[in-house]
C-alpha cells in the first residue's frame, strides 16, 4: 500500500476490501487507538481517492466485526475491546510455540514418530512395502464409480457406520473366507484407514501405558513405533527358521499380554511360522487372556499351488486380531485396510474409531466392495501373482550377475521383497549409504532390529518394471562383490 | 458334507478344497489324532470317489500348512504338533472376549464414544450437520479425478507425505486467506481426516491424562466424546450473547490449558463471539501458555455481505488450532479436514498423523486440491450460501404456521441448523421423542448440554429440500402449538 494510505486498484483484492484491511491493520496495530474517532466516510473516501460507498461498506464490515462502533448521530469510534490487540513489546511468545510445549504424552508420540520417520515419497528400487500401482486399473476403478446410480452416491457422501460400509464388511469376510480360510461374519470387521490405523485402534484399546507387548525381531518398525507412541514397552523376541518362538518370548516377558506377528511371511526375514509355533501361539493366548496380532500385510502373494491360511483360521483362534491391508493388494494411497475382531470386540473398536475420524471415505469403500465382490481384484491379484515372481527371478539374476556371483539370493514362493543377511560382524550400514550414493534405497536389516544381531539388506522388487530392477541391481551389485566390503 | 464321509461337487468349492477342508476338520477336531497314520491316497480316493490327484493336492497342502508329514517309504501321518488344537472340554474363553478384556484406557474410550454414539445413518430432518448433498457436483469431481495424467495418477497411489499433498495445502492456505482472512503458510496446514481427527491428534498431542480442557456449554459432543476418551477432565463455561467468557472460564478453572470454541458461529446456540471476548481468549492463551482450538465448522456459510473472519486471523493468534473442515462445504462422505498449526507444532502433528493412519487417501486430496485452485469450490459455496438461506426462510415460515404462531424462530445470517430454546424449567426430551415418534429427528438442546440448564430443540435444515422441510414442519409443528405441551 503506497505511503500516502491512498488505496490502489490492485489484484491483491477489491478496493473495498483493501479499505477494510487498511483500517484493520491500523488498528490491529495500535495506530489506530481505542476510542479514536474516524474521520467522516465523506472525507474519508475523497483522501483516498475512492467512492463513499465504498469506505461506507469497509466501515460496515469493521462494525460487524467489532472492531468499530457507530454512535447515534455523533460518527464511528474504535472500539474499546481492540486496546489488547496492539502489538507489545516482548509479546514474542510466538517463537516459544514449538515441541516443548506438547504434552507428555505428545512428546513420546512425535518424537517416537520422528525416530521412525517413513520413508520419502521417492519411490526408486528396492524400496519395500510398495506394489506395483502402474497396472492398476484406474480406468475400471474410475467406471465402478461413475456407474454408482445418483441416490447410492449421495448415500455414501454422508456420515456412516464407522464400523464399515456394510457391503464392504461383507465382502471382506468372503474374500478371506476363500483367499485366506479365515471363516469370520461381516459384525467382526472393522474397515481401518490402513494397517496403520488397525495398529493405533488396538494400541488405544487393548493397552495402557507400561504394557509390555512382544514383537518380532526384527520386525516392522512402523508398528514398533505406533505401540511405543502409545507408551506400551516393546519386547523383542528373537526368530529361528520357525518364526517366533512364543515359550522362549513368554519365559522372557511374562508380562506381556500382546505379540504381534507375521506368520505367513515373517517381515523381513521371509520366514513362515510352522504349525507348531502357530498352535503354542494360540494356546499362550488361551492359557494367560493374552492377545495375539497376525498382521498378514502380503498374505496375498503367495506363489506356489499352496496358499497358507492365516493364523486367525485355525481353531481357538478367538483371541486373535487378524490385520490386513489393500495397500499391498491395490495400492496404499487408498488407505484402506481393515481388522477381523473377536466378536465381543467390535462394538468398542467401532467406537473408538468413530472417536478417532468417525469413518472411512464412504465412495472409496463403496468402490472397493464392488471391486471385490465383482471378481476384480481376484483377478488383479492374479495378475501381480504372475508378475512378481518373474521380478522376484529377474533381480535374483541381476544381482548376482552385477556382484560377480557374490550376491545370490535364495527364491521364495511368497511375498514383495527379498532379505540377504550376511554373516559375521559385518554391519549393514555403511553399504546402504554407498547404495544411495548411486541413487537406490537399500534398507539395512539392521533397521528393523531391536536387540536381533542379524545384518544384512532388504530388497523391494514388486514395485519395479525390468529396466528399473536391472539398472538398480548393476549400481549395487559391486558393492557386494568380493573384496569390496 | 454327507455323513459317509464322501464328497460332493457342490458350489462351495472345489473338490479338491473340499478334500483338504475335510481332513483339516478332522484333525483340529481331534478325530484324526496326532500320530494317526492316513490311509493311502489310492484307497482314499476311491473310497471318497474322486480322482487319486484330488487327494494328492489336499494331502500336499496338509503338508505345506504342517497337518501332516510324509515318512519315506512308509506313508502320511497326522503332525505331533497339532494335538493342542482339538477341541477341549470347558475351553470356552472364547465367550468371554468382550469389553472386559479391554485396557483402562480402552474402556474409557469405549465407553465414552459407546455413550456419544454419533446419530444412525439414516439422514432426515431436521437433522443437524449435514449439508446439501445432492447438489454436489459428482460428474464434475469424476472429471478431475479422471484428467490426472497417468504419472500423476499413480504417484497419489504410493505413501505420501504425512502432513497431506502440497497442493492440497497449497489450495487451503490460498483458500482460508481469502475465505477467512487468515493467513498461513502451507507448511502449518495438515491434512485430516475430517475435523474429528484433528482434535483426536490434539488431544493426543497436547493434553495428558487428567488435564482440563474448557468447552462451551452447550456444546458440541463429538469433540467432548474425543477429550474425555483421552483421558481429558472436561470443564463447562457457561455463554451469554457475546459467546465463552474466558475470564469467568479461567477464573473457575484456573488450571485448565486448553479452551475449545466455536467463535464464527456457536454450536448449537449460533451465537457470534465478540470481538472483546475474542481478543480477551488469545490474551489469555499468551498469558498462561494455553491452546485456543477454534473449530470453524460452518464457518463458510456466513449470508450477510460481510463475512467475519477467523479468530486465528487476528494478531498475536499463536497460540490458536484453526480446525476446518470440508465436510460441511462438501460432503462428510469425504472424510477431509485440516488444522491450521502454529508452524513449530507442524513436523510433531505430522509425525502423529503418520503413526495415526500414515496419510490421508491421495487421489482425493489431488482432486480436492484441483477443486479447490479451479474455483469449483467457490462456486459450489454460492450456490448454497444461496440455497440454505432460502431453506432456512421456508424452515421458520414452515414451522410458524404448522405450529400456529407458537413456534416462532429468529432468522440468522448463517449457518446449517437453527435452535429454538424454551424458557422455564420444561424439559426438552419428552418433545423430542414425540417428534421421533412422527418421524422427525430433533434433537433437544439438553443432548448438547453438561451443566447449562438451556432447553431447546435444533433444527438443521440444509440438507434437506423444500417438501422435505414442509413435512417435517407439519409433523412436529402440532406439538409445539399452545397447550400441547
Amino acid at each position: 500500500m503506497p505511503a500516502d494510505g491512498t488505496i490502489q486498484d490492485t489484484s491483491r483484492g477489491s478496493l473495498r476490501q483493501q479499505v477494510y484491511l487498511q483500517l484493520r491493520s491500523a488498528i490491529e496495530q495500535g495506530t489506530l487507538r481505542a476510542g479514536t474517532r474516524l474521520p467522516p466516510s465523506r472525507e474519508h473516501a475523497q483522501a483516498l481517492g475512492v467512492a463513499r460507498n465504498t469506505v461506507l461498506w469497509a466501515l460496515e464490515r469493521l462494525r460487524v466485526e467489532g472492531f468499530v462502533q457507530a454512535r447515534v448521530g455523533d460518527g464511528t469510534y474504535v472500539a474499546d475491546g481492540v486496546a489488547a490487540l496492539a502489538v507489545r513489546p516482548g509479546g514474542g511468545r510466538a517463537a516459544l510455540v514449538g515441541e516443548a510445549a506438547l504434552s507428555a504424552r505428545g512428546r513420546l508420540m512425535a518424537d517416537t514418530a520422528l525416530r521412525w520417520r517413513p520413508p520419502a515419497v521417492m519411490a526408486a528400487p528396492f524400496r519395500i512395502g510398495a506394489p506395483e500401482v502402474a497396472s492398476f486399473p484406474f480406468a475400471l476403478w474410475d467406471r465402478l464409480s461413475r456407474s454408482v446410480a445418483p441416490a447410492a452416491r449421495q448415500g455414501t457422501a454422508q456420515y456412516l457406520d464407522p464400523q464399515g460400509l456394510p457391503a464392504l464388511r461383507e465382502a471382506i469376510a468372503h474374500w478371506l473366507l476363500v483367499s485366506r480360510g479365515l471363516r469370520c461374519s461381516a459384525e467382526q470387521v472393522l474397515v481401518t484407514s490402513g494397517s496403520q490405523q488397525a495398529i493405533d485402534l488396538i494400541g488405544r484399546l487393548l493397552l495402557d501405558v507400561g504394557d509390555e507387548v512382544m514383537v518380532e525381531d526384527p520386525g516392522y518398525s512402523g508398528i514398533r513405533a505406533c505401540l511405543l507412541g502409545h507408551g506400551a514397552q516393546v519386547r523383542p523376541v528373537p526368530l529361528d527358521d520357525e518364526g517366533l518362538d512364543i515359550a522362549a518370548g513368554a519365559a522372557r516377558w511374562p508380562g506381556a499380554r500382546l505379540v504381534v506377528v507375521t506368520p505367513t511371511h515373517q517381515f523381513p526375514l521371509g520366514l513362515r511360522m510352522s504349525l507348531a509355533r502357530r498352535v503354542a501361539l494360540i494356546d499362550w493366548a488361551r492359557r494367560c487372556g493374552g492377545w495375539i496380532v497376525e498382521d498378514d500385510y502380503d498374505g496375498e502373494f503367495q506363489y506356489g499351488p499352496h496358499r497358507i491360511a492365516a493364523l486367525a483360521s485355525l481353531p481357538h483362534a478367538e483371541r486373535v486380531l487378524y490385520v490386513g491391508t489393500f495397500s499391498k493388494t491395490l495400492h496404499p494411497g487408498l488407505r484402506l485396510g481393515f481388522i477381523v475382531l473377536p466378536a465381543g470386540l467390535a462394538p468398542a473398536f467401532a467406537a473408538a474409531k468413530a472417536l478417532a475420524d468417525r469413518h472411512c471415505p464412504g465412495e472409496l469403500q463403496a468402490v472397493l466392495a464392488r471391486f471385490i465382490a465383482e471378481g476384480h481384484l481376484l483377478r488383479h491379484l492374479r495378475r501381480m501373482r504372475e508378475l512378481y515372481p518373474q521380478r522376484q527371478a529377474l533381480l535374483i539374476e541381476a544381482l548376482a550377475r552385477a556382484s560377480g556371483g557374490a550376491l545370490r539370493l535364495a527364491p521364495r514362493e511368497q511375498g514383495m521383497h527379498l532379505t540377504a543377511e550376511v554373516s559375521g560382524r559385518r554391519g549393514d550400514v555403511a553399504l546402504s549409504a554407498r547404495a544411495r550414493e548411486v541413487g537406490v534405497m537399500l534398507a539395512p536389516l539392521s533397521a528393523y532390529t531391536l536387540e536381533s544381531p542379524r545384518r544384512g539388506w532388504v530388497f523391494g522388487y514388486a514395485a519395479y518394471h525390468d529396466a528399473a530392477l536391472r539398472d538398480a541391481a548393476r549400481r549395487v551389485g559391486p558393492l557386494f562383490a568380493r573384496g569390496s566390503a
